[in-house]
C-alpha cells in the first residue's frame, strides 16, 4: 500500500477520567501489536507516578491552579507527548497512543498541529459516558485502588475522586463537528452504544473502529483447550488429522464433566474442523461452531513427520525455524504470523461473544493467547499450552487474567523448548516488555 | 452463534432520492450474498415500473396528493414491504433490504413495528448528502437515464427531477437520536466522510458498517490477471509452486508493456506469495504487495496431481467435487467457500484502494469476480478466467462492468466444463438471478 502502509499514526485519547480511556487504549494497543504493528501507549498517569514529589502527590495535581503545580503538570504532559514523538520517529514504531485527557479544544489543536507537522496521521478517540453505572463501575474497579487512596476508606475516597472529576467537568469541551470537523475522530458513547466517525480513512483507522465496534464490557469467561491427546501426539508426529488416543477420549469426558459443573451461562463451544477437536467436544450439547481458521498450523511438506524426521530430511528448514520461529513458514505451509492473519475473524467474534469454550490446537492457542496476554512475537511460539489442561481467561480492566486448570489425565508433552539463540531473543523481548507495562491510570 | 446466527435481518434504506441509497443497497446485498447469506433487495422503483399505468407514469407519482395516486402509491410501497416479509419467512432467506425512501418518522415507525413483530432484526441505513456535487453526479449518471426522461432534453429533465426532489425535501425528517434512539441505525453523511452508528450489534450489522466504512466513489479501475502459463499448467498438474513456462514468461513481458501504455495513476500491483504470480509481476516497478491469502486453492492430498490421476486415485472425491464444486473441500485442502472466507481482507483493501493490478490464480479470481459480478455460488466454480487474458473491471452505479483483454500469447486451456448435473444446477440459478435483477432506481 505504498506510503500509506508505512505511515505512522498517533492516536489521541479524549475524555474525562473514569470514561474507560485507558481500557480502550490498551485494547487498541494490544490488537495492533498482535497484528504486527509496533504500538505503544504514552500514559500521563505513569509519568506522574515517576515524578514522585510532594506536589505531584497532591490530590489536585491535575486540576490545581496553583502556578507551581500547574507548571509541573504542563511540563509533564508535554514531556509525555514529546516522548511519544521521539518514539514514533524510531524506525520500527508505527502507532503511538497518547493516553491523557485532552479535554479542551485548545489542547487538541496544539496536539494535532504538533503531530501533523511531524507527518503523523492523527486520530482522536473520545470516550463519553452517559450511563452513570459505567462511570461508577470504573471508579470502583480502578480508580479507588490507586495508591492515592490507600489510606482512605472507600466512601471518603469516592467522594474525593468525584471532587476531582467535577474540576475536569468544568473545563471539558466535547469534540465538536462545527469546530473540529477537520480532524479524523471516533466518538464512543457508552462504550459503543453510539458511535460517531468523522473522516475515518485507511486500514489502520477503520481497523481500530471495527475492533471497538465489537468490544463489550459485560463480564464473561473464555476457556481455551487443546484437543485431547491424539494418535499423532502419541506417535510424535506433527500435523495430520488423526483421532484421539484412549487418554484423549478420557479428556473429552473429563472436559465435559468439568464444564458441566461450572455451567457458564449461554456457553458456546467452538472447535476447528479437525477430527481431534471435534472429538474432544463431542459430549457437549451446547451450541457448537466449527471454524476452519481454528485449524492447526499447516506444516506443508513436513506434515505427518516427526521432529527427528524433519531434522533428517530438511536440516536447513529445521535450523531456520529455530532461528525465527514466529516468521518461519513451513515449505508450502504456514508461519505463526500467517495464523494470526487467518485468526482475525475468530478474534472479532470472541470480542463480541459471551462465554466461550474454544477447543483448538497448540499453535493456534499460542496465537490467541498472545493477544489476550500481550505476548511479543519472539516469545509467542514458545508459550506453554500443555495437553489436557484448561485455560481460563478472565478479561480485566486493562488486560486479562489466565488460570491453568489441569484436568489430571496423563498425556505426552508436545512442548519443544526454544534453542539457545531463540531463548536469548525472547529474554530481551521480556525486558522491553516490562518497561512498556501500562500503569493503571492517568489521573 | 446459536440463535444469533440464524436471525433474519431487515435493512431499511432511508433518504432523499439521488443520495445513493440503491448504490449502498446493492453493495451491501452483493457483499452479504458473497459471504453466503442469501439476501435480496426490494426496490419500490421496480414495482412502479411493473405497475405501468398512466397514473404511475406521472411525474408526481411519488409525491402527488391526488387521492387516487396517493392510494396506488401507498398500496404499492406496502406491497413491496409485504413481499419482503414473505420472502424473509422462507427458509433460506437471511437479509431483506427495503430500498424505498422511508423519509418520515411515522413511516419508519410503521416499518419498524411491522418487521420487529415478525422477529426480524431491523437496521436502518440513512444516506445524507451535504456535498452538492455528489447529488449532482448521481442525478446525471442515474436519474436522467430513466425511461421517464427519454423524451426530454437533459436540461428540462434535470429541472423536472429537481422539482420532484423539492417535494420530498418538504416532508423529509432525518433519523433523530432523540426520537428514534431505540433503533439500530447507521447514518452516512457524504458516503462515509461522517458516520453515526446507534446500537449497532452483532456480526451482520457490524460487518455491514465495516464494509461501508471502506467504500469510496472515486472512479478507478481494477485489473485482474492470472499468472502466466506455469510449468504445472503445461504438464496438466494442479497446485504446486512451479515457475513460468517460456510462454508464461512472454506473458509477463506483454502484461508490463500493456499496462505501461495505459499508465493507470498510482497503480499498485498485488500478487500471491506463489512463484508463478511473483514472476508474472516481476517487470513492474510500481508499489507491490504479496498476499498469502491470494494463493491458489489448496488441493490438499490432490496437490501436484493431474485430473486423470485424481480420477484414478480418488474416484469418489472426483465425483463429489463435480456434485457440488462450490462447497467441495479437497481432503486436507480447501473449498471455494473457504477461499471466500480468507479473501475478506483483500476485498476490504480492494474497496479502499484506487487502481490495482491483481495477479492471482484461477480459483481465487473466480471468487473475487463473483463479488464484483454478483455470480451465485453454483456458477462461481465454472466462471471462465483464461490464462494470458487481462480482466478490466470498472465499477458502475450499481455493479461493475468487466472487459476481457486477451494479450494474444498462446497458453494451455485450464478450464474444465461442469458436469451435466452441475450445468443444470447453474442454469436454474441463472434463472433465479434474472428475476432478482436490480432495477436502477426507486424514484
Amino acid at each position: 500500500m505504498g506510503k500509506e502502509s508505512e505511515r505512522k499514526h498517533a492516536v489521541i485519547m479524549v475524555g474525562l477520567p473514569a470514561r474507560g480511556k485507558t481500557y480502550i487504549a490498551s485494547k487498541v494497543c494490544r490488537y495492533l501489536k498482535w497484528k504486527g504493528f509496533p504500538s505503544k501507549i504514552f500514559n500521563t498517569g505513569r509519568y506522574r507516578q515517576d515524578l514522585d514529589t510532594e506536589l505531584a502527590r497532591k490530590h489536585d495535581f491535575f486540576t490545581s491552579t496553583v502556578p507551581d503545580v500547574a507548571n509541573i503538570r504542563k511540563k509533564m504532559i508535554d514531556q509525555v507527548l514529546e516522548d511519544m514523538v521521539e518514539w514514533l520517529k524510531t524506525e520500527q514504531a508505527r502507532v503511538g497512543i497518547y493516553d491523557a485527557t485532552s479535554i479542551t479544544r485548545e489542547r487538541r489543536k496544539t496536539v494535532y498541529e504538533l503531530l501533523s507537522k511531524e507527518g503523523f496521521r492523527v486520530f482522536f478517540i473520545e470516550s463519553v459516558c452517559e450511563d452513570e453505572s459505567i462511570i461508577q463501575a470504573n471508579i470502583e474497579q480502578v480508580k479507588l485502588t490507586l495508591p492515592d487512596y490507600a489510606h482512605m476508606d472507600k466512601q471518603t475516597a469516592a467522594e474525593d475522586f468525584k471532587k476531582r472529576l467535577a474540576a475536569y467537568e468544568d473545563v471539558y469541551e466535547e469534540i465538536d463537528l462545527d469546530h473540529e470537523g477537520e480532524y479524523s475522530f471516533l466518538r464512543m458513547i457508552d462504550v459503543n452504544r453510539q458511535i460517531v466517525c468523522n473522516k475515518v480513512n485507511g486500514y489502520m483507522q477503520t481497523g481500530i473502529v471495527y475492533l471497538l465496534m465489537n468490544v463489550h464490557i459485560v463480564p464473561r469467561t473464555i476457556y481455551f483447550s487443546r484437543h485431547g491427546e491424539s494418535q499423532f501426539n502419541v506417535a510424535g508426529r506433527i500435523g495430520g488429522n488423526s483421532g484421539l488416543s484412549p487418554r484423549g477420549l478420557q479428556y473429552a469426558k473429563a472436559l465435559k464433566t468439568y464444564m458441566g459443573e461450572i455451567k457458564p451461562e449461554n456457553l458456546e463451544v467452538w472447535t476447528s474442523t479437525m477430527l481431534r477437536t471435534i472429538m474432544t467436544a463431542e459430549h457437549f450439547t451446547e451450541c457448537k461452531r466449527e471454524w476452519r481458521c481454528l485449524e492447526e498450523i499447516d506444516a506443508g511438506t513436513c506434515d505427518g513427520l516427526t521432529y527427528e524426521e524433519i531434522q533428517e530430511k530438511f536440516p536447513d528448514e529445521f535450523a531456520n525455524r529455530d532461528e525465527d520461529k514466529f516468521n518461519y513458514r513451513y515449505p508450502r505451509g504456514e508461519s505463526y504470523k500467517d495464523i494470526i492473519t487467518r485468526l482475525e475473524p475468530v478474534l472479532m467474534e470472541l470480542e463480541r461473544a459471551h462465554n466461550v469454550l474454544l477447543v483448538s490446537h497448540q499453535a493456534v492457542l499460542r496465537c490467541l493467547l498472545s493477544y489476550y496476554l500481550d505476548i511479543p512475537p519472539e516469545e509467542l511460539p514458545y508459550v506453554k499450552v500443555p495437553l489436557h489442561t484448561l485455560l481460563k481467561l478472565t478479561p480485566t480492566a486493562y488486560g486479562c487474567n489466565v488460570e491453568q486448570i489441569p484436568l489430571k489425565i496423563d498425556a505426552v508433552v508436545t512442548h519443544r523448548p526454544p534453542s539457545q539463540k531463540a531463548a536469548e531473543k525472547a529474554e530481551t523481548a521480556m525486558k522491553v516488555r516490562d518497561e512498556d507495562a501500562i500503569e493503571p491510570t492517568n489521573i
